[in-house]
């Protein structure tokens, strides 16, 4: 499989009874396919994932899958504490048909590159799925270095491609050199989208598709047709809402927007919060700037 | 309840079928006891709580209430992601008749605080125990300033006490400073223990009793009582011994400890992993030049 | 007057008897030229003006200005403890036919913004150059955000350009999407060429044009030209020469190169120190495999 | 020279054309004497060392020590770029009578390890004078760490003292055991004096007795009389104004302070400002609260 492009994530729809709304995931599911996202991903940071139960877990990755029947590869997200339930959600994921594994060393102890390498190890060889390693100290407590990644890409026999969300521009340099651009790399990091493509990587993970359509594909085409005049003009037009939906809170965020655009997607799970009414105001008067909203 | 003095915390032992050992957790309450501890505190992140099924985690907090039966206080330790976790948590911590709640906002997103403050008064409705908050951005993710915590104990009614593990001893001096000294705090940060006791904190959390009995109960109480020379004297004799169970993840180091010591704990669940041998030849040293080793 | 381009950095050679030696700053300023730089900056923090006495530091001004003698325009760095002594070297800028001042806030204590608004006006009012606002906390020990920048580019009459050199992309971002792309800004973090120039720096201000002749240029010229593919290809090679000078310490690098070259320019002033032997070995060979050594 | 207890700094008054105040040198000098202080220190960053020419440097230098005339000991604060200023400075200390020199790192570049060590080698074979390592990074811009220190205090002859003002504590707990207690070294973060006192600091580099008399002194007799109780009681009522001072900048706040107390000193030079209005009727206010304004 050769990934590449737009990977829109879905977040999960709640109903008002705080139940997963799985009609609604299938509207957010249809709102990406039709932003012409290249592979979708469910249960990440922004799906919510570590707040939701473990039955809850298996029915929004198996509906996922099933839901989008093959249009586009499934990414299926992965940040467990303990390396029994990472093997565990990672064999269930192949069960269902899941694509591709993303897989982050969710901590709560500070991991040592050991403690992650067996980690990524031991769910390499519970299944065939290739794995994303996803870098994002942020959300997970564990920084891992280029040097390390690409270490575990060479000595993990699924480990396919690293997803980086540091914020830090030389992070993928050093990918891209140290690789001599062998190994894929994508963004994790919204606005930072442009000098990620520009520096090489394959593509683009973002829940933004979510909210405004195809405009991240469109940013992604520009840069690969090199057209980096109408690359800046749409980088700098989403910019503010990349840095606004990362800021607020992607599922938050998200689930904020897209409620103002009609589509009832509930509210995050506490303790997160919906956005306050004025981040709210914020947030649509971007989506109108954008031509999100009518 | 004056909660005061070493607050002792177990370790969680482990059978060699990686289930808990319940007779060794006796075990270890009776080394604490031993040590002199003023109160226990179970299923802190020394105890590996965000590695144990809920079952296990009720069974620790239940059998840790029932055998110290009431010689000292027990604390038991929540770091629920939802809200709805942490208060079924609190409420079972409650029923088996712990002392004490110690709550931390275990994040996957960061959290702003109006999250952090709803998820605290939450628990704090559900139950009568008394809270102690407690900060540490290294493992939690999240980090709470003076300011806002001092807020939490004005605001929400069972929320008692601080734990502050930041290792930056000037948010103690705000905290006494903007309390008029009247909010008790604890020390987090072991291999700050000097410090933060004369900075007026009314007691020290730490796992060391587990492997170097009164020790820091001696530090304690040559501070309580003035005799600053002999203070200094055992806060260096323990210094690096504290340092090298902070950085060596507290889990592994204690556990590797106690079964060099001869009670066979097991090892932490992975991705944990035990010490590696140098690590536990470096523990034995250490623990020899304290006399903790024969 | 549209500076944009590459602007190159000059070093101050010394002889034996550490003394300024203007014969080789000739060859020096040659060399830009040679390596087609659009305008030549002296006495920036690579040609040590911290370390010249301010007759040293007058005597290279004006030898760059008549040497250079209008082929380009002349940038001369200005970053003074006092505002008393920038406002001095301004003047003595203007005197003598400087076309830019760079202007930094070199700090022993920790400015604030008044203090580095009054800094920059008094250097404004005290002659018509335009100046270049020139952020490097690394070796200024101040940092100035996006929006003070462009309210000093808004509120002093001179002040034109800014230089950003944090290595932070979102700072460029900032300027770019505040300013609705109308204050010019350059790239002043050599290994982040590639990013900035992609974001709308109008240049990039460079000492490497001293060792590796116009291929800075050209790197400058594949994004103008929006072909992103040599773009990427010319970052990457010269990417680790970038990084290594920047880590190396600018003059120290850049005086080793040209000596290894056959350029003698002697050693930086104590306490910097040359380049190591096995620093040196490392920094002939990146010249080789750039094509930079014969 | 058995240096110890509480290093008083002078700031360095200007008269109303900006001239240094001798006369007015005298009258702080005399406040120090009388706040008890175990030694004065002139040139130290508030005494705007950096912002003073060669001879106004000098001239405070030699009329602090023939105006101390040998009540206590002589520290001279120097912190140049280049080496040869620095030696030159420490020969000139060195003529005039001083009995301690202070010398600090100040960079443009990040200096290395190796050009640090060869800057305080070559100060140390220039005189027989005494050296204190003053490690000050947000000042100077390099930060050296406990273990290089003390390897400067080990291979460079004069070398005897460390000041250190990180605001870590974690240093001066490394400094203690790595040295085994035999390296003196002094507290010079204010607002850090209770911890560094009770870890083992020999003693106190501050200015605050230029504004609170002996109140710092008290502090210091205190904890070496193992009076915890009143140490904490002392140490709170300063912690205030300590913080209020160094985040104000040292020299702007005393010199604010001194002429709200009826001692003119004049303002800080150029870019530094006095403090504004607000600023000063918040230090007014605390030093009634001290005792300190009548």
């Amino acid at each position: 499989m050769n990934l590449t492009g737009i990977i829109g994530y879905t977040i999960t729809p709640f109903t008002e009874n705080n139940n997963v709304d799985f009609k609604q995931l299938e509207t957010v599911i249809d709102t990406l396919l039709d932003a012409k996202v290249d592979a979708i991903a469910a249960l990440g940071s922004a799906g919510e994932a570590a707040y939701l139960s473990e039955d809850e877990w298996e029915s929004v990755a198996s509906h996922t899958v099933s839901y989008v029947a093959g249009k586009v590869p499934v990414v299926v997200g992965i940040a467990e504490l303990t390396t029994a339930q990472a093997v565990k959600r990672a064999k269930y994921a192949h069960k269902i048909g899941a694509d591709v594994v993303m897989l982050s060393p969710f901590s709560y102890y500070k991991l040592n590159e050991d403690e992650i390498f067996l980690h990524y190890k031991s769910v390499s060889d519970a299944t065939p799925l290739p794995i994303m390693i996803y870098n994002n100290p942020a959300t997970c407590g564990v920084d891992m270095s280029p040097q390390f990644m690409l270490k575990m890409v060479d000595g993990i026999e699924n480990a396919r491609w690293i997803k980086e969300s540091t914020g830090d521009i030389q992070r993928m340099h050093k990918i891209y050199k140290l690789s001599k651009g062998s190994v894929p790399f994508f963004n994790g990091c919204n606005h930072m989208a442009l000098e990620a493509l520009n520096a090489g990587a394959v593509g683009w993970c973002t829940i933004a598709p979510c909210l405004i359509g195809d405009q991240p594909k469109q940013l992604f085409d520009a840069i690969k047709n090199s057209n980096n005049e109408k690359a800046r003009e749409l980088f700098y037009q989403q910019y503010e809402f990349l840095e606004f939906i990362v800021q607020s809170g992607l599922a938050a965020a998200v689930k904020a927007g897209m409620s103002a655009q009609g589509i009832q997607v509930g509210h995050p799970r506490k303790p997160l919060l919906p956005l306050t009414p004025l981040k709210q105001e914020k947030l649509k008067s971007m989506l109108i700037d954008l031509g999100c909203f009518s």
